[in-house]
């Protein structure tokens, strides 16, 4: 499922930093390669190889079109009343959330028959991207010449707080400032934030996740991953001028197809030490956190049917970036690609080498980068376990701690996260009255100690702090039990009453977190010393000598945030034969039954009884060369005269190893066909109002 | 598809010799691996792992209902009246030899109603194995101490020579002495030899080979790869009082399932220094010379629907032939599977290196071998390029000349192939009405004299011979249009005529097999010094040690003798997923309609106008954990209770490594299942006599 990865995200005291935090630089795209930005699309690329002309207003609609979950995933408008179409398991989360032990929509799926059935979420925040603008020179000029590395990243870092700040002040909507090609570029991007986001739609888990984790980022596939919610404001649909029109007729092979998404992120241009590092300390130390944290839930949720259910999602979540993640390890393990990528390197630094000016510029980037990378080394497993993991109640305790200083300094002096402009969503996330149950979080929080305590020993600081002489066990249950943080009026009181207010509290989360908070800020300050004073800078620089070297017919790596891919409807050679480019519902029953319906590969009651009623001959999935990557579940797959034609939710296996290098030959993003979009809304769930509206019968 | 491979074999001045010709010893079986002789089946093995016991009778039954077909495949008795069961695969050979430009059954199918309309077959031969008798003791006795091992070698073959002409004699059955493990053991085995075999019902080629060259080898899959064949003698079907009864339930998931076949070559325990000869020498050129000769074929098959039509079974050998030996090479340039062999090799030396009496008689054979595979390398390129390859009328001449000068030699000195117990099947062969075209024997010869050519270059005494300053088009044209072999009656009276009708002959394709027959000669030579003289007295050496080392708790490497191979119905984990231990009809429609039903992937019109009729839950093909080889194709699988649940037709892409080793994770025997074929019989082929038949009734 090509979900955002979460798990590349780590909390630490509430402060959210990517664990693959070395980012670098663009490059230039060859093939179907690219996630591009649409104030550089790839206009010379599709008049060349396909001959099509893209203009502006298409490039708008497109992008007005398009929506992000900030659940970590991507969507888009699908009718004029706010209608908007997403992946079931992007929407799983708020499904989970809004269930419980008697009504459980994960399982039974769920269908708002008319408006006012609808479902309100309880937590989910979507964006249109309305505007970019480039403020790469305001940035930039806050440097002043004769600054240390510290004081301009200290004086950049105030710009983009301001700019931020002025931009929500002055137009009321989201507004990021990011950085692209690594520093290469700074624009402002403006979201209209949607809040109150409703449930239309939900087929039940098992046929939108048909074939389970063993099919999950495998082709050929089957699966109806859809989910459709509504936008409301002021208590009403919004009107949704931009959005694309329904073609269930789909693509035909070899038909040129877009995916406009956000991908969460990729790592084309670490440098070669960069991946080694990678392979050699990173992703061992991921993966097995990962599978140690699986078996944590499978075992709670071995207690009982309703444990079961609500452990259900987050193993969901674990699982899939377990695999995920387990390709992309196997890419990295792969000779080739890693020659590949060694000579791609080589390469540029000859390029760069062969003018003086730029080797004297940028020529010792490598070097540094590979400097810090051996400090990196040294701390990496330190880091990583001094956290409190796996609980959300915990993190919630870090958020509110770091909150009530963090809110008294200037803006551009806040740790990232605490900004303005970051503010309201912050909240949106942290009131939310989304359930949390005690005994999981009891369970995961010793788990996750009994981790950090096998990796750590028991004299580390740490450990100390944490346990106080408990076992994980003991002190999870001294801590889950004695906390009132699930209570979200509570929550507020703190973050009302301010630093006094936490001060006074004796919730013992809070008294832990403020405990640990010191640690958290020195790590803190280590990442600011290594990281963003000297790693980012020369990752900086290789941005820019790629800049000189390539000019800018190049794509940023991805960054979450709105980018348009485009490729041709293809099947590829797979195994000693070839995988087709779509699959039919004949083939989901016959899936199903060459397991004889078991487990995995079971399907709903209805799949059964309504067999007879639906075309066989429908297609299911299909697969294009889009190049894509985690956050693009949910994008819509649109044609030259974009209209919708799919529903992209996963890559092949072949794909994973694109976080480090496209391959055209066997990379594929998997699609839900329209066809079986329609064909099941009307057949197997009598959702004959939304299939017209789709249709704008 | 596991049909023997015939481009194994070469054609030398008309003798056949195994192009892979370092067959060596035995190796201790672990879990569902081997192919076992019925003298030692499995038994321990089979109690411990399955607790099942294997009776003599039950072993004599399943021996006796098991045929093999001298194309270069397996098959059973399926009903008591003489039906015999085997693939469409192999059947093809014949079908195209009954065919012609305005009656094509490889096309259309075929289905006698009643016995009358049956068809015989123009030059097909079908054994059944019916006594073996260990040999051993004669075939040693006849080497005297102090013999030199050339006298040793002569004595031996005489001493073969006489058993079979004896038990010809006395039986008129069929007799082979044949070598297991390799010079460790000699065993007679006699089979009943049948010649007139006749055509019962084939499907069209389309519903057979469905997926095409793309899907051979691979799994899942959806062929009804099946023909049927009745025996007869005397003008009537015989009885056949041992055959498998039917069991169209087919096997459930994680049953124990048999196979017994013939399964062709295996070389499991080539030295090391072996498969690193077939790894850098072997492979990549039988494998250049397979496709160019696929392209020859496809140059010729382009100039109309009746050419296409000519080369087609051909092209599919080839084809097969390429997909098995590059899946084969896969295994060989598999840094894992070489590092497995050579550590078997090194704790196998070092057990025969820590018994003195061992190691000072069995100690040097590695070695040895390894001094002759230097010499091979050098003159591995000119042995293989200095014979006419490609062309069936240039061998029949060579056959012709030979076989005048051999039969006037005392049996025991003639070359292997015409000892008088052989001379019954050559003349079968030999004297074949099958139809030859001459316009493709051309295309065929002049691209065979091409490549030839272009290895060994004009100056080399073979081109000059073959050539006589022509270009190989206008050679071929020359042989081709000139010869009258294609007439049999004219072959007949060659081999009446003998070495005075040979040497008067003027046909340029026996005048050029005059000219060549010295360095044919010579190569034989060759290949006794080094080879028969010196190689194989070492493999029989490392075959003692291993006796002595590991006893007899093994089975010897695969020879297209009769053998039992037992194993589990169960899928294995496949590209990222798990590939299901069954498939079903409805995957058989999901595939063709997945590539829009064109090509490789359409199917017969029948399969559209009757599927509402066909139950589309009927699983089609499944795959079990069975130990097979090229040659096992048309062996049957069968219960414990000995009745047929599925039919062989494949392995998996995973198992062609398993040539040098087994895999129980994932080497899987694909079949089609029992319930596929009377299904099809009855509702697509309206073919109910023949299913009647089967199912007993």
């Amino acid at each position: 499922m090509r979900l955002k990865n979460h798990l590349r995200k780590g909390f630490t005291g509430g402060i959210v930093f990517l664990l693959l935090f070395f980012l670098v630089g663009a490059i230039p795209a060859s093939a179907d390669e690219g996630m591009w930005t649409f104030d550089n699309p790839p206009i010379k690329q599709l008049q060349k190889r396909y001959g099509f002309v893209s203009t502006k207003e298409w490039l708008d609609h497109v992008r007005l079109s398009s929506v992000r979950f900030m659940d970590g995933g991507s969507g888009s408008f699908v009718s004029p009343n706010g209608l908007v179409m997403t992946n079931h398991h992007v929407a799983v989360g708020q499904l989970q959330k809004m269930s419980n032990a008697t009504r459980n929509y994960v399982a039974t799926g769920f269908y708002a028959a008319t408006q006012k059935d609808e479902l309100k979420c309880p937590d989910l925040e979507v964006n249109v991207l309305v505007s970019m603008e480039d403020v790469t020179k305001r940035v930039l000029a806050a440097v002043k010449k004769g600054m240390s590395d510290e004081e301009a990243l200290k004086a950049r870092r105030a710009m983009i707080a301001k700019i931020e700040r002025e931009s929500l002040k002055k137009t009321g909507l989201r507004s990021n400032v990011i950085s692209l090609y690594h520093g290469g570029e700074y624009w402002l991007y403006r979201y209209k934030k949607y809040t109150d986001v409703r449930l239309v739609m939900a087929p039940e888990r098992q046929a939108a996740y048909f074939g389970g984790d063993s099919d999950n980022f495998t082709y050929p596939r089957y699966d109806l991953d859809m989910a459709f919610f509504r936008i409301y404001e002021n208590g009403k649909p919004i009107h949704s001028k931009n959005y694309f029109k329904w073609n269930a007729h789909g693509a035909s092979e070899g038909e040129l197809v877009f995916v406009s998404g956000n991908p969460g992120s990729s790592d084309r241009l670490y440098t070669y030490a960069q991946l080694e590092y990678q392979r050699d300390y990173r992703y061992p130390l991921i993966l097995n956190y990962i599978k140690r944290w699986i078996k944590i839930l499978r075992n709670y949720a071995k207690q009982g049917p309703e444990q079961e259910r609500r452990a259900l999602v987050q193993i969901f979540g674990l699982e899939n970036a377990k695999k995920a993640m387990t390709g992309e390890y196997q890419g990295l393990l792969d000779k080739k690609l890693m020659e590949t990528r060694k000579k791609q390197e080589d390469d540029f630094r000859k390029l760069v080498a062969s003018n003086p000016e730029w080797q004297k510029k940028y020529g010792d980037a490598w070097d540094t980068i590979s400097q810090v990378i051996e400090k990196e080394k040294k701390v990496a497993k330190e880091r990583f376990y001094r956290r409190i993991i796996a609980s959300r109640l915990a993190g919630i305790a870090s958020t509110i701690v770091f909150y009530v200083e963090e809110i008294k300094k200037p803006d551009s002096e806040r740790l990232e996260g605490y900004h303005d402009s970051q503010l309201n969503s912050l909240k949106f996330r942290l009131f939310s009255p989304a359930p949390i149950y005690r005994d999981m979080e009891e369970a995961n929080l010793a788990g996750g100690l009994q981790m950090s305590l096998e990796a750590l020993g028991p004299d580390d600081q740490f450990i100390k702090i944490v346990l106080d002489g408990r076992t994980p066990e003991e002190a999870a249950k001294e801590l889950i039990e004695g906390t009132k943080l699930t209570d979200v009026k509570f929550r507020k009181s703190l973050v009302k009453g301010g630093t006094k207010a936490v001060k006074k509290c004796k919730d013992p989360l809070i008294l832990l977190a403020r405990k640990l908070e010191p640690m958290m800020r020195k790590d803190r300050e280590w990442s600011k010393k290594y990281i963003e004073s000297v790693l980012t800078p020369a990752t900086e620089k290789i941005a820019k000598a790629r800049f000189a070297v390539y000019g800018k017919d190049v794509y940023p790596d991805a960054t979450f945030t709105l980018r348009l891919a485009y490729g041709t409807v293809k099947g590829y050679p797979m195994n000693g034969t070839k995988a087709p480019y779509k699959t039919t519902l004949y083939g989901l029953f016959d899936r199903a039954l060459s397991f004889d319906a078991k487990g995995e590969y079971s399907l709903p009651k209805r799949f059964w009884e309504r067999k007879n009623k639906l075309d066989l001959s429908t297609p299911v999935n299909f697969v294009s060369t889009c190049d894509i990557i985690g956050g693009n579940s949910g994008s819509p797959v649109i044609n030259k005269k974009a209209e919708v034609v799919g529903l992209i939710f996963d890559g092949n296996i072949e794909s994973l190893p694109g976080r480090f290098l496209y391959d055209e030959e066997k990379n594929r993003a998997v699609a839900v066909h329209t066809a079986y979009i329609t064909e099941a809304l009307r057949k197997l769930y009598d959702a004959n109002a939304l299939a017209d509206e789709l249709e704008g019968k």
